[in-house]
């Protein structure tokens, strides 16, 4: 528990901004959920470390899960724009592709950053579950970006979703396989679907069920 | 609340196979969270609607929200049946083809009590991100279970995250539109799949990010 002081008088170094208190708020929450794992930390031992307040805490973050993803309404505005301003002319699986190298520059340059950050998510299940929710978002955000291009409303929708997976299976591999780039495992993703595709028969030529 | 009742006599319809039991507790949850939502619903009052008592809840279900995701172990041990005991010298698409389409015979013989439960699922986030967990542990087992037919490890994942996103989109399609059948929307999105993969050019021919 964090021990009650009375008025707490801040060190010197209590972040100013807005953008550096997430900061801390972010680099605290990770530290704490790999010492004692995220069951066992609260809001107010977060802010604590951080050197900001609870209050602090609750005005950038909804809750103890959200101040991991922190950026993703950034990214997911990335991933449409990339999409909607990718040539025109292009089918949606290059489109996807596209957008996808864009983003994983990001995932690449910030992998010290994220690698612990993987470690908690994948350890903790209420962690995983919102990782996942996010993901759904972004693939809604993909798909909406292939529709404003005028890409049928059901190819958006599958294209997204078979795309992403494609996507998370390549970043999966990098984070296990890092000696070879996250562009080259994203690369192999997609000929590696395009292979299997082509190598299974039209479905109305197999048996019926 | 439950009102306080001291000893409960229950009515002589109280179920007494634990089968029963769940079945109830899985309808009283799903009346509950659609009349008054899943937050403002205790599992007390689940009990008390399946005309049990909360420990039985709790003999049956860890919390609230795996009261709505009864019978996912039967699925996935089904899952991964069909995929290890699909015939020999199929490609892994053709393999999961067959999986999902069997799979999707359950899901179109229930969808009288699986539409109401859709509804709440994708109006609670908290459900729909244990819902999306679910999935995740689908995907890997159906990934298991290619590689137990000797589809290459990375092959196999792939596959799995791919084929499962084509059939959720088919899925979700069909819950739209009924006037076709799952099975029916499952061969249009593996289809749509190949089409995706084939009209994009390979990876490696493309424009250098």
């Amino acid at each position: 528990m964090t021990p009650v002081t009375g008025v707490i008088r801040y060190p010197r170094s209590v972040p100013r901004s807005g953008a550096e208190a997430r900061r801390r708020l972010r680099q605290a929450a990770l530290e704490l959920y790999r010492e004692r794992g995220f069951d066992q930390t609260t809001a107010a031992e977060i802010a604590a470390r951080a050197g900001v307040n609870e209050r602090t805490f609750f005005r950038h973050f909804p809750d103890k899960r959200e101040v991991l993803f922190d950026g993703e309404a950034e990214l997911r505005a990335a991933l449409l724009r990339a999409v909607v301003d990718a040539p025109a002319g292009l089918e949606p699986f290059e489109v996807l592709l596209r957008a996808f190298r864009e983003s994983a520059r990001g995932l690449e340059a910030n992998r010290p950053f994220s690698e612990p950050r993987w470690e908690v998510v994948a350890a903790t299940p209420a962690l995983r579950e919102r990782e996942l929710a996010k993901h759904a978002w972004l693939t809604d955000a993909v798909a909406d970006g292939l529709r404003q291009r005028g890409v049928d409303d059901g190819v958006a929708g599958l294209a997204a979703r078979t795309g992403w997976a494609a996507y998370q299976h390549a970043v999966q591999v990098w984070i296990v396989d890092p000696s070879r780039s996250l562009d080259a495992h994203l690369l192999d993703a997609f000929d590696g679907l395009r292979a299997l595709t082509s190598a299974a028969p039209p479905t109305r030529a197999g048996p019926a069920s």
